[in-house]
């Protein structure tokens, strides 16, 4: 992308509005702009990211076997009768009459509609297990929406129903969520650490957050500092091994890792002192078992091999996906601006160009901006005719890992600059190198 | 994907509130279900073609240079008040209050939104010309919404806004998107013809809207058989060309093409009397431009090159997504289900085992499985333990256009069955050829 032919719209201004350091990047780096209280318009640059991220839940959804769909934001509010929850629900529930005076509802969740579609349609434990999931806006209506995208009312969120006959298999689809939400979690650059939740009036065990390490989480954290050490990686899973993913979850959940609601502080004083951690951390996922509650409720059952009808062992399953893009700035960035990680940056590479309308910059940086192209990757080059201080400026604000500057001095001994954002470190080299380069970090991601 | 951990509810039975046949096949593949009046749930395979049109989508309006962005779903009153829109709208628009009494709407289309984005963030005829787009969801609360997801009250579109210095410069625009809109529609399979159309109390001749012949079409149209001769193909268009586009749109338009609204019986007459054609049409896109209204209303100006300071030229064009769906299976099926065109298709081929069990069969269907996978194309394979008749009912009625079908009979000669759904002709040849020629057919789609 040319940038004399994007729209980004950069705020030179801090808005006073923004409390927290990932909603002032992004308004400032052109990435959103607030429509209403709570609800923001995503400008190209933030679309692009959302739109990343949305591609990597779903690979990764699809990877561990669990089935896309959609379900519609306007909803009945007759299930949510048949559930019991339309009138508890309270005030975050958006809450409508159409023009004939039916009473709908804006999605704040959607157990109800999942099983529906599942009684609706699975009669047999021959059809289990299966795990169906979305990515859709959902609305809640918070009395203070704040910290931009973090805590909004309009929010786009994957949330994943998976129905099963028994516990022990809803429990193998818990464990096959929580491997999974730790690839896609670190495909995205973030480590986001499985603590135990509280479930609520619900009760039992088997419910964990994913919180990321930041100063400004919401939540206190105390954790075992073992913990950070560990890395999913490259490692090969095969989702329908349930010893294999039962490992998975306990290598990553057997060490003291819980938010102030769960909180043990006589649990929490036998780990060593030497690595107990108090931090903060910010939310991104929850995945919840929580057995026949929706399909007794609404009758979603299944006949066992037996010729009986039980109802089915249901979880649900989330990831915020608009809320994740706060999260990644509130974990990356420095005081010049965002530091995107690899995996999500919105554009690979950043090309300066020092000196527009100088015709061997100019040549250079086209020819430069052709090679990446054609290797299928994607540079944002500033073509404008503005000071190199401005276009660094806005570099550095936008966070693009890799930058490559072009002027007619380097062009005279043969060499372009390549510039890593997270470091700051640059290197002279010839244009073809700073490609090839560039090329090999983004292989494979 | 195979059958067996796939979520496909094929329904045996026609259901009875479904009028017309993409309706019916919609519901009877498995492809969507209502949940309210005029919503529905979009179940696995509707969401994956449903996600196809949306990335053609993308991938043309992208090529044409018009860039994405999203707005948000729920939208305050006052944008609409300022536009002078709010009150005239009437019952289509769905009004909702928020818990704090805050006036909101889900958005029915979003001129307002995109200008004041614009207005906001663009004040010179530099950053001109400029068109950003969303695809997003809208609501518009018909009083009797029908035909499936044809008339929803929830649906998915394609809605882009373009500011123009000029006239001029807005009506290349327009001329920019017609042109993108032909290469959209006819990677779907769909001939989608322009037909001059009714510009409503804004007047002006700048509105086409474009039309899939469909004996269950909503519109009565009148055309030139000429017209349905003229193919976009693979011309190599630069969007950036004024004289190219205009070209394009000059082809494509100058035969007489109408619907109802816009029908000039004298001109009609004019057509050759065997050229002359009277059928039916599903309307599947619109292009507007519309001057200043937009910009006027609420102040969307820039800055001359002189120095002064105008409203810009707007046009908006929109492209009904989910709609969509419905209309290539309007023009696209048999007594036996859908046929899909290779572009959409939900799956390149079918594979269907004759017997599953048959140690041979299953292994020639796994390797048939993996070959075609292993080529990046996604093949389903019915792998259930059902008569191969019932196996074939539900290949025709889903529509994959290509089946390959495997039994221990063919494999004692080495060979598998290739069949084209639509002229339902087979051949029998050796299953790695029968691969070779599917990867053909959808190289370069």
């Amino acid at each position: 992308m040319r940038l004399s032919r994007y729209f980004l719209p950069v705020l030179k201004e801090t808005p006073s509005e923004a409390q927290i350091v990932s909603h002032r990047y992004m308004l400032r780096a052109g990435m959103i702009k607030q429509a209403s209280a709570g609800i923001y318009s995503w400008l190209p640059m933030g679309f692009k990211v959302l739109r990343k991220l949305e591609n990597i839940v779903h690979e990764e959804q699809m990877r561990a076997g669990h089935i896309p769909m959609l379900m519609p934001t306007m909803q009945s509010a007759d299930l949510w009768r048949e559930s019991g929850r339309y009138d508890g629900y309270g005030e975050e529930m958006l809450r409508v009459q159409d023009r004939h005076g039916r009473d709908m509802l804006f999605s704040p969740t959607a157990e109800e509609m999942f099983t529906d579609v599942f009684r609706s349609h699975v009669k047999s434990y021959k059809d289990l297990p299966l795990t169906l999931y979305q990515i859709q806006w959902k609305f809640r209506d918070e009395i203070r929406p704040r910290f931009g995208v973090m805590r909004g009312r309009e929010f786009y969120m994957k949330d994943g129903y998976n129905f099963d006959l028994t516990k022990e298999d809803a429990l193998h689809a818990y464990n096959r969520h929580l491997v999974s939400y730790l690839r896609t979690y670190e495909r995205m650059g973030l480590q986001a650490i499985p603590m135990r939740a509280d479930s609520g009036p619900i009760g039992g065990d088997y419910t964990h957050e994913f919180l990321v390490l930041a100063e400004t989480g919401e939540s206190e954290v105390f954790y075992d500092s073992e913990i950070t050490e560990l890395k999913f990686g490259d490692r090969e899973i095969d989702f329908d091994n349930v010893a294999q993913c039962q490992a998975v979850m306990d290598e990553f959940t057997s060490r003291y890792a819980r938010t102030d609601e769960t909180h043990d502080k006589a649990l929490f004083d036998q780990v060593p002192e030497d690595r107990r951690r108090v931090a903060r951390g910010i939310e991104v996922g929850q995945i919840f078992y929580f057995g026949t509650q929706y399909s007794d409720a609404l009758g979603a059952t299944v006949q066992t091999p037996e010729g009986g009808s039980v109802p089915v062992h249901m979880g649900s399953h989330g990831i915020g996906v608009s809320r994740l893009l706060g999260a990644i700035i509130e974990a990356s960035h420095d005081e010049k601006g965002i530091i995107w990680p690899e995996g999500v940056t919105p554009f690979h590479c950043g090309i300066v160009n020092l000196k527009q309308g100088d015709e061997a910059a100019d040549g250079a940086c086209d020819a430069l901006y052709k090679s990446l192209v054609a290797l299928g990757l994607e540079p944002l080059y500033d073509d404008r005719k503005e000071r190199a201080g401005g276009k660094f400026a806005t570099m550095d604000l936008i966070g693009l890992p890799w930058r490559i500057t072009v002027g007619p001095r380097g062009l005279k001994n043969g060499v372009v600059e390549l510039t890593c954002r997270r470091t700051g470190e640059s290197e002279e080299l010839p244009p073809e190198q700073a490609v090839e380069k560039i090329a090999k970090i983004y292989a494979g991601l």
